[in-house]
């Protein structure tokens, strides 16, 4: 709140972008840049590093329930904390690079465990939080180290589906009822694709559906089912770039056509399960790590295809564990894409530290000096 | 056919080998290059940089089946043509390094989808191809790039199994009977490995038996279940290279063998499922990623017999979905013998953007000075 | 015995540490040389390179089962051989780097198949212990090459499953009743955490149990179910580092606490299940692959909490297939852990080539003239 009220004097140049002047500003005061880093932690998740785009959607979170977004929090600072703890890269903790996990971590494990506001699940929340910020600094020595590209949110991914399938033979697990194992099975004939809100629920093959669909896909990123955080999360988005903005609609639209096209459950399309891979997917690659031409924006709508096809499939995969699919299909969409980076001649790649904004990677490059002497192409 | 006439006019030298002569003569026609990259791509699944290869192999496809030659002819025109679109490297696609996957994509979905001839099952196939090109670049270059080995047909593994799995719950997913989820459950006290064509027929413990088992092991590699496939795919091999037939012929030996010692279903070995992964590694370990050697070829024994332990692992792990293994034993097993070419003293390691063909490697060897002044040893 | 009796006249000093000056005079015959490089094999599954503390372990494991001692010295025999033959490393044979994962093969199909003393399942153990050699090669290539990590005994874990998820169908597969395939569900509310010998016996919430509980956590890393084993493998570690004998201890005991605070299978806990992973990392992170501080001490207890509740997330994981975890729990926990390495400003890792104890890593760090002006904590 201290970040929103000090930028917002400061005119909307001032909370554009990744925030530099105001992120100095905050390095006054050792509580401010651990609430600043705590923020952009939250963006960062989407790939935007400002602490408004965080505020905002920090505030998705908690319109959508108080829970969720309590502990969401939680994990956030924790992971925050442990990084500063355990000695982590000051550059990189300040940039959020240590709380995108632990969000999603406290997110998660708040939906999967049962019941809300519980201590224990509070301590599970702590413990697993603690330990994504530990994996996710051995995971991206690998990644960035080896190949140059971020390991984005495998670490939450890791700790939460550990955590959760073990829970399932721990006295003190907590897991709740929407981990429910099963057979896997060939259920294709008796699964219908009309949009609806429930099972027993009327029809919505409409726009009333559709906008459901993108929507919510919007804020299931976040273990929101709301159209209004959504919204919200779109907008906050748009604070720090209008290109990322437009990619996250384009991208869950293209989820939830990918669902309908495969013919997948009407009741999950319609509830955004389709939409949040592909956005956060489609957001990457359409101007985070590629400057955005024709070529980009044409490969993320790809991208967001088949993290749709890999939501599937992972989620048939858990089905004999009951887990859920988390980020996973968006993580492993996103790195086929941007590991063609050395492989393609055409693409223009951002390198990982070099990346701020859609906006930023076009104008850097419109300002290089005769690099290339077309024009280049925006979307 | 082009190719072939043309080939077929110059004598045999002019279809040994890589066929570099062709190659520049074909590159003054986009048609021809075109054709010709994706009949290298055919080859490549044998590490063969051959048209005339891929040509025999394709012949071999449509004789099994009509319906198995169309599809992966589609998947690898797709996955070949992606390529170009994306702006991979123009000497890799050239050399049919995007087309092996892509066949393979066409030819698996083929079988594993039903009914033949479908519009849409059509339609997986193009899009699985144009995956398989993306993950295949991904994938390059990570393994590439840091390992100094190549990811086989990882990605045709990945894109296939990705497809199927997810198809299991959609309702235009178009799984057919082979995809068969099931319990996995120590089975062992009913398996026979008496070797017959089907459940219920005679037993074929002879001469018969065996060579059904290792001709059809050849053919499977390529999804077709036929012994005359079998052999037009080993001439095909043979034309490019004679010691990849020999290591062919042996390698579906020594998996035949190893499905025998460990008690494995009969019917399975004699249609062929325990060769075709251990056909492909021999072939790899025995001249092709290493100069030929006694040390060299009896790793490349050694790498049949775990690529069908694997097959064997696999096939058993994937149970709870009904998911065939494919080619992922080869994979496995090729990866862990070639990544030795660091690790042993003893061994005379081919790096990846050297290899031609193992004739070629031997004679490169010998044409060497002095390094060793010993005269090697050829299988 | 051999090296027992040359080292024991010898005095205290001459069997600490690494003991460099015993290995040179065993270096004068190949016999002792291969018998000294298979002793350090086993005392290397806990990073010690000596060849007494590998000969305890090899007595421990003959106390708790001759059949185990004997099919885990035939995994070892075979490995070390496989490695000479393949043409690996000299130096890395000889510190024992290609017998750790052969005896751990033994020693797990020894007690998965059955009948104990069968040819059959000696076979397998020899194929297995072959496998694991070339894989360890592989892997260390990628592992050390990549990311200057060792791939730890994952190469044992690999082949063992394997095995293990083949035979399930293998007429001559030899799985004994301990693999049990069953449906994954969630149990939570039928566990208890009584810490009992067995379903049946009577709770030893005491002094008893805790004592069973952290020794057989100690045994059972070389799949044996024995309190003197546990005792006797401890002294085994203080002959070569009292460092890492404390650390196993701290080890187990947090993994003991990791399950009961997690509410898990009490029977499990008392046989040492829940202890075997966490001592294995916690003595890794604890002195070898980070220079002791009290920074690395907490971390390794983090570590050990880690490998926990893997132990329990991968347990659950294989339950469709009734597959053993082995010691895949470590081998991420750890990994998480040491590669921590280039992420933290704070630590003091020791490079892979540089290991040798933890108490040699303290004294070498003293030595270094000025590179820290206050004195080192040690535990």
């Amino acid at each position: 709140m201290t970040a929103d009220a000090a930028t917002g004097s400061a005119g909307w140049r001032s909370i554009d972008g990744t925030m530099a002047d105001w992120a100095a500003r905050a390095d006054g005061s050792p509580l401010l840049a651990f609430i600043d880093s705590c923020l952009r932690g939250i963006g960062q998740v989407c790939f935007m590093n400002n602490p408004v785009t965080g505020l905002a959607i920090l505030v998705a979170m908690f319109v959508a329930e108080a829970w969720l977004g309590f502990a969401g929090a939680l994990g956030l600072v924790v992971s925050t904390l442990s990084a500063i703890l355990i000695g982590m890269d000051r550059g990189a903790i300040r940039a959020g690079l240590f709380g995108f996990n632990g969000i999603l971590v406290g997110a998660g494990l708040s939906l999967f465990l049962q019941p809300d506001w519980d201590v224990l699940v509070m301590v599970w929340i702590v413990v697993g939080a603690f330990f994504s910020t530990v994996l996710h600094g051995a995971l991206a020595s690998v990644f960035i180290g080896a190949w140059k590209v971020p390991p984005f949110t495998l670490a939450f991914n890791f700790i939460t589906l550990i955590f959760l399938i073990g829970a399932l033979n721990f006295a003190n697990g907590r897991v709740g009822g929407l981990v429910a194992p099963a057979d896997a099975q060939v259920t294709r004939g008796e699964v219908s694709n009309t949009l609806r809100a429930a099972t027993d629920a009327a029809s919505a093959n409409n726009i009333e559906g559709v906008l459901n669909a993108i929507l919510r896909g919007i804020s299931q990123l976040f273990f929101a089912n709301s159209v209004v955080s959504g919204i919200i999360i779109i907008l906050g988005l748009a604070v720090c770039s209008r290109i990322a903005a437009v990619f996250a609609l384009v991208g869950s639209t293209v989820g939830m056509l990918t669902g309908l096209a495969l013919g997948a459950n009407g009741v999950a399309i319609y509830n955004g399960l389709w939409g949040f891979n592909s956005f956060d997917a489609a957001l990457a690659v359409g101007g985070v790590f590629f400057v955005l031409t024709w070529r980009s924006g044409l490969l993320a709508v790809a991208c967001a295809v088949l993290a749709a096809l890999l939501f599937g499939a992972i989620a048939s995969l858990f089905t004999p564990w009951g887990l859920p699919a988390l980020t996973l299909p968006f993580v492993f969409a996103t790195l086929a894409f941007v590991l063609l980076k050395d492989a393609s001649t055409e693409l223009e790649p951002v390198a990982v530290e070099d990346i701020t904004t859609p906006e930023n990677h076009l104008s850097r490059k419109r300002a290089e000096p005769g690099v290339e002497s077309q024009p280049v192409a925006a979307a």
